[in-house]
């Protein structure tokens, strides 16, 4: 095994070429052996396999700075710097991140999740670089999806300054996590093919020469005119406009080129672009075939591709793709929105029912949102369906053209709680926050699958801004006798009895429901009650409980900084009421990746946590 | 008088030519002399008179919509549909905004007020008249400025797929409000000397006839090779490129050639960008001289283009723009960053001074974020100054790049609180809601001029992410005597009683400190705290606080929700103390603009009701 002689960066640059096309075999075996056990992402990383050798073969870590932009292709990163043990609790609590961790490595110079960002972050490491004097290299690996990211682009428009090298590796496989869309993937599909083209420009050129006296003038002429030798000669032209030189394409599968293209691109003392085609899946069958599906996956069987574990029952997300999908029948206003994410959304099914009322903007979160301000202002019902975590990218646009105008869009928040093993930088912790505080804006949020359907046909409905607010994961079926008609702003009464209320938000059904139990079963008069809407308050109702209660309890999957218990806390406190509320949900810090079950009894959203303090609290206000 | 002709929509429609060219004039009179009273944007406005009334002319309002980028350039717009008698009331409380509003006139089809958004909101209107049917004009009106920020190149990537016309109208100025930077100006800047390059191409052209047999050949296969012939013979390859027809550049001065080209773009089955050149305070001698000194202007002498008015004291962004040049002096790590406003934020004076440690991105709130993340991450000290509104734009940077990883950023807060005239999309009363909810975070205002330069110094030197939060105008000159040195996460007792506390954040210093005066001369016991830090929260000293005092009142100048005071309300609770908290802040809605002065007692934000509102709160407690 040639995997066995690297043990740290750099190990690589003593292999010979032999055992460099032995090693990229093996680390593709070793990368779908492994993630079929743990799940992980497959297609992304089986893409890079040579241009990770390759960049660690030219580069020297951690010197030089790679920067992963998303991270999720970092694995064969992982397994050059001496990560390789890690692999067995990928994605695990306690165990090595999916994705690049400044805390796990050196040679990891950024860390990343999001999409877009390794540019800007690249150029801060130049401008670092320029000023403190250094010789070392930057290198920004982005997808072509990510280039679908505003983000991207601003930090392009800035890379035109530099007076010194810095390096853009655009690996190209025309896909984001499904098939890229645009114009920006039109204009790179011009550049696969334009190597036909150089012939031409070729014969162009040596047609122009052999014109007597003449030909020689034209094409001096041209080279001085800048933007004409340009427009004529090199392709990349939109790069090479940006002041951004651009090499390639390439084989990104090819070990000796990209060695020798990335050599070259040291070289140019200032932005330069290397433009790399790489096929994601590549060197496992089912992958190469269905990328979108092995981008992100579960354990699965090797031969076949199937995945292994237990046929789930229905997720949020799939309730939430069936029953919009079924609106779309009945109304012919409502259209679907995805920034790059029809499958993960479960929007796939509408846009394969209604093409025409379907858009996928790309990775772009802020055009998303705008978008739908303006399809709403123009008459239709649109519904932007997007991760929470990713929502963060379109809080000014919510605030700014949506709420403002009270705008009737309807945002669906995916992914919303903790979302397991991607970590820190998918947990979608933060939304009830940042939601709460946007005036004319409804947020609600599902106690389980059926109450979920109606909320999803409640909101296409809403004259207004409402967020709708869902977990990754099965959907609860618990609680299923209770199924109250929708009333805005209001909240649904489970149990009502004196003493303690149990008031939770969503998919803390479960636990709430589990809390409860345990809390009479110890002799407690306790209340239950799903809250509903975080916003607008049921205040009525807060009213009511604090008649006959002295303790409320919330419980919220989000930070609790500005958070659905908080607006409890400010009401009781502002009424002057005197019943006390605790607050439970994640205090104020990063939850890494695991097991979400692992997870919530990490930070404290566990029957056994919350029933303790709930017994400490209300014994404390009995001897008040 | 022409434009006395013009008392709504389209009436525009009925002047001849000569009188077109009169009414040109009449409105830059117009709008110069009511601005030089009122107060307002001038540049903006005096470069598009030519330009919107060809819009005008071409379109039928309110049918066709036309959405103004930015919005800040919509004055003309506002005169010729009917809201000439505003502008004695222009940007006052009541009177009429600044920015389109759609709550104002049938003919703003989008409220704007934050850059890059238009194409996005154009982008919806249009595939809502697709799919609707109709066969309304759609146009985006956006500056090159605006082109710089990452939205506006999300948006084009979509414009793409267009099967029917959606008109973007490119104004460009070669500015945003300061000078523009990046690749794409660079771009810009070559299409506007393209003209001089298109007699190239006709020579090419014509040349390669003029080979015996071969020529035609040439020119038709170049003519097949669908980017071979663009680049050969196209100006805006770019937007070509992107699938959007580019028409232009055209004389942004001259009615007649816009109407031309306007009426030509909509005869296109697709996007098309039209490229309009227009100056920056056209008519105007000292604005077209100083631009960016008449971008947003107070009132001013018509011959000299001198301010009028007192000459005010240091704000707070002059306060910080003195302390950080001084400090870069001393301190090579410290770079600073603004996203296209050296100017408003003060940071010019550090531009000019360390050039090489000055970086202006563009309007790029993002990027900015994040290069400063990588900036930090390279080991150098990066302040990004940015008003609170727009740092609305990089919260998921924020939360992502800066705050996960740990990462010493200053994020310099300007324009935090209310603003005043620029209205609801300006005013910065979110801030400290999306900041208090993000892990890592440390989050700091001062009390007055003396405290801003101390804080200053502390941010610019503290090892972790911290905010720096601080308003618009004067600094406060009162609380002078009190001046303890900056402790981390510690407030400043200004005076300790008991009974009753004032606990204010920031520049609601001076508010407090009359409140607080107030009732102590009404007979109350009184002590006044100033906070210093939002985040982290100063626990002990409410602790003591909750020891002897029955009421705790907070004063901040933001949403309520999930602010500072909230944070207090939620402590007090958490820890069973007994003590209540009364919350003044600003409640669940946007604030329209006007005076701030104004604004404050609109919101509540004033002496009276906040003494009344203690003593009635006071009297509530003793009753119990």
């Amino acid at each position: 095994m040639v995997l066995e002689k690297i043990h740290k960066e750099n190990d690589i640059k003593n292999l010979s070429p032999e055992e460099l096309t032995m090693l990229a075999d093996e680390i593709r075996q070793f990368l779908i052996e492994k993630i079929s056990v743990t799940g992980g992402h497959l297609a992304s990383n089986l893409g890079v396999v040579e241009l990770t050798m390759a960049l660690h073969l030219v580069f020297d870590l951690p010197q030089d700075k790679l920067i992963w932009d998303v991270g999720h292709q970092a694995y064969t990163h992982k397994l050059l710097t001496g990560r390789k043990a890690g692999f067995d609790e990928l994605r695990k609590y306690g165990g090595m991140s999916g994705f690049p961790k400044r805390k796990e490595s050196e040679c990891d110079a950024f860390d990343t999740g999001h999409s877009s960002t390794s540019i800007s972050a690249g150029l801060g490491y130049v401008a670092a670089r320029e000023l403190q004097g250094g010789s070392h290299s930057v290198v920004s690996i982005i997808g072509d999806g990510s280039m679908t990211g505003g983000m991207a682009y601003e930090a392009l428009n800035n890379a035109s300054r530099l007076k010194s090298n810095f390096i853009i590796v655009l690996n190209d496989n025309n896909m984001s996590i499904s098939e890229n869309v645009g114009g920006m993937s039109q204009y790179l599909n011009g550049l696969r093919t334009a190597q036909a083209y150089t012939g031409l420009k070729k014969g162009v050129e040596d047609t122009l020469k052999k014109i007597p006296g003449k030909g020689d003038r034209i094409i001096c002429h041209m080279k001085r005119t800048k933007s004409g030798i340009k427009q004529l000669f090199v392709p990349g032209m939109f790069f090479e406009d940006m002041g951004i030189t651009y090499l390639g394409p390439v084989d990104g599968h090819d070990i000796r080129k990209l060695t020798r293209i990335l050599n070259e691109a040291k070289r140019v003392d200032h932005a330069v672009l290397v433009h790399v085609m790489t096929k994601k899946g590549k060197g496992y069958g089912p992958a190469e075939e269905n990328p979108s599906r092995f981008h992100g996956t579960g354990p699965f069987d090797i031969p076949s591709g199937m995945s292994v574990g237990k046929k789930a029952t229905d997720s949020y997300t799939d309730v939430f793709s069936k029953v919009l999908a079924d609106i779309g029948k009945q109304d012919e206003k409502v259209v679907a929105i995805t920034a790059a994410m029809a499958d993960g959304t479960g929007l796939a099914r509408f846009a394969k029912m209604f093409p025409q009322r379907f858009f996928d903007v790309g990775i772009a979160e802020e055009h998303a949102m705008t978008f739908a301000a303006g399809l709403a202002a123009g008459g239709m019902k649109p519904v932007f369906a997007v991760y929470s975590s990713f929502l963060q990218r379109a809080f000014d646009q919510t605030i700014h053209d949506v709420c403002l105008q009270n705008l009737p869009v309807f945002i669906a928040v995916d992914r919303a709680g903790l979302v397991g093993s991607d970590g820190e930088t998918h947990q979608g912790v933060f939304d009830l926050s940042f939601l709460l505080e946007i005036p004319n804006l409804t947020v609600m949020s599902p106690k389980n699958r059926w109450e979920m359907a109606d909320m999803v046909r409640f909101a296409v409905d809403f004259p207004y801004p409402v967020a709708l607010r869902y977990p990754r994961g099965e959907a609860y079926e618990g609680l299923k006798e209770f199924r109250t008609p929708i009333l805005y702003g209001k909240s649904e009464v489970i149990s009502r009895e004196s003493g303690i209320a149990i008031l939770f938000i969503g998919h803390m059904s479960g636990l709430g429901e589990s809390v409860w139990k345990a809390i009479k079963e110890a002799g407690y008069h306790c209340s239950l009650i799903n809250a509903r809407f975080a916003k607008p308050l049921d205040t009525e109702l807060i009213r009511d409980l604090c008649r006959d209660h002295e303790l409320i309890v919330t419980i919220e999957e989000n930070v609790l900084a500005g958070g659905f218990g908080e607006q409890v806390v400010q009401y009781v406190m502002q009424t002057g009421e005197k019943t006390r509320v605790r607050t439970i949900g994640i205090s104020d810090d990063y939850v890494e990746h695991g097991n979400v079950e692992v997870l919530r009894k990490e930070v404290g959203l566990d029957q056994e946590t919350i029933v303790a303090q709930i017994k400490e609290d209300y014994l404390m206000i009995k001897e008040d």
